[in-house]
């Protein structure tokens, strides 16, 4: 069973075959053309009747094509209500993909809700039904599954863990315009911002980054607190005791089975658990300390396979697309 | 269709016969027995008794008997696994009032809960699905409602509000053990603490209260405040900028239509209600900056007219007693 999928990041757009085991059949990525939204729609199209010809199949052959986008979406009216990376706003995806392709069963959502959905289906699969997934990137999204089930919210604004407060002394600004936000002191932009202050004040550390020839972001800052350097560890620490905040917050109301971490910043896991583990006892209720996190299961392209679980969802659903 | 109701508190018991609109009947007030809670059910059985016999009614007539515990109650092993208030630990608590009543349909819960159950059924009824509810007293609880059903996590301990963290710098220590908890931040016992502290201070604010002949507790407080003393107005500031930094990681998180306060502090809905909204936009995401936050419908006795809705959603539910 073939599944198309389309994962429009802000950056780049990644277009693929996949399979209902989450697999990549053939995929091709290509820059997201900020600037007009419809005429990126259409290459996206191009690219997947390109990618679906190249195995002798037919759009019409597909279960389904999912799409993820990138900002906030609401999946009632199926309108992409604003892309913050672009200049998209009130984007009818779903429709103008369905006429483009002249195809009944497009689906799409934000991809923090595809990735959560993607560790249903080709993750932790029914390992838990009741879960929190954290994607920990250049910002911070959420998404609750409770039974198996989405939680969308009443405005469709449910998981939204990345703008929680996790400091209220002293507090960084947030691209929301609000201060204190979790996104605003453990995102991978947060601790790239910590590198830069850092390295401005103090040249031995600046020297540790050219002399390894390591970029001055929070990957690089990884890296040199994997080596022991202090000053790298040191942000770390700081980086994981809010995200253990955070972490805290969600567990003491929602008591999931399980806390699932993805994004860039959580490749880093080794790095980050025994920190996050010091920290959360602080802030965990005592029954709850030990609720288990863990990284997630579906890798690099969890946002892309994300898409074809989201198929299998709202197919599942019976959701009108 | 007449209800058994038990409201056992850390302080008092009420026992009473409501009916399925939520009304009581009657009712019998009496101090609960810390030392046996064996002893002190023994009594709630035989006032419960007195109170159906006096109506000409017996036991077995009762649609069901709803039993609030004060403490941590599992549902599902249907074990009060510690009252804090008391010495008791892992009670029985529905077993032995069945088999002393010699009747099937007995269920018990903590009285948040039931509360929250409360609204459901005599509060606001249909008009909401998707609610949180905090209880804020001498401490502070929640309980999560989705689409009807309590919230209840993996490990029963969903909906702990109560204790997640709404201060990181100079936090006030909280019964639980820990630092910053929302109840050791704003209620009434904080807000009595934070009245202590000042009086012992402040000559002038102390002869507000005496001169007054008001308590010096967290109702007294809101008495002067009402009146205009700017210290009490003060001592409220504070504590609403604590209380909706909870409220607003609660629907930051969860997107729900509508908060509703219960709990003897809620009762100044007219003092708080300002300052909360006052503060609430620091918080909360801007498209979510005007979430309903209501007083509960459900009045003074919201505890006791809540164990008979858990009767009437545990029997709807055919759970099993």
């Amino acid at each position: 069973m073939y599944i198309g999928s389309i994962d429009i990041g802000g950056t780049k757009t990644i277009t693929a075959v996949t399979d209902d085991n989450g697999c990549i059949i053939s995929k091709k990525t290509f820059s997201t053309d900020i600037d007009d939204c419809y005429r990126h729609f259409d290459v996206c199209c191009k690219q997947l009747k390109k990618l679906t010809a190249a195995i002798n199949i037919d759009i019409s052959d597909l279960y389904g094509i999912g799409i993820n986008v990138p900002g906030m979406y609401n999946p009632t009216t199926q309108i992409l209500v604003k892309a913050p990376v672009a200049s998209w706003e009130n984007v009818e995806v779903v429709r103008y993909f369905r006429e483009k392709l002249n195809f009944y069963y497009v689906y799409a959502d934000n991809d923090v809700k595809t990735c959560a959905l993607g560790e249903k289906y080709f993750g932790y699969k029914d390992k838990y039904k009741d879960y929190i997934w954290i994607t920990i990137s250049t910002g911070i999204g959420g998404a609750i599954v409770l039974n198996g089930k989405l939680l969308r919210g009443t405005d469709n604004f449910a998981g939204e863990i990345g703008h929680i407060k996790v400091a209220y002394e002293n507090p960084n600004e947030c691209s929301c315009g609000q201060f204190g936000c979790l996104e605003a002191h453990a995102s991978g932009t947060s601790i790239t911002n910590a590198v830069l202050s850092e390295t401005e004040k103090d040249d031995v550390f600046k020297r540790e980054f050219t002399m390894h020839n390591i970029p001055m972001d929070a990957r690089g800052c990884s890296v040199l607190a994997e080596m022991g350097v202090q000053k790298a560890i040191s942000i770390y620490d700081d980086m994981t005791d809010y995200l253990a905040r955070g972490i805290a917050t969600v567990i003491n109301l929602i008591n999931p089975q399980v806390v699932i971490l993805g994004g860039g910043v959580s490749d880093s896991i080794d790095l980050l658990m025994p920190m996050i583990r010091k920290h959360i006892k602080k802030y965990v209720i005592a029954e709850l300390a030990y609720t288990p996190i863990v990284h997630t299961k579906l890798g690099y392209e969890a946002a892309l396979v994300g898409t074809a679980a989201l198929v299998m969802e709202s197919r599942a659903a019976n959701t009108a697309p």
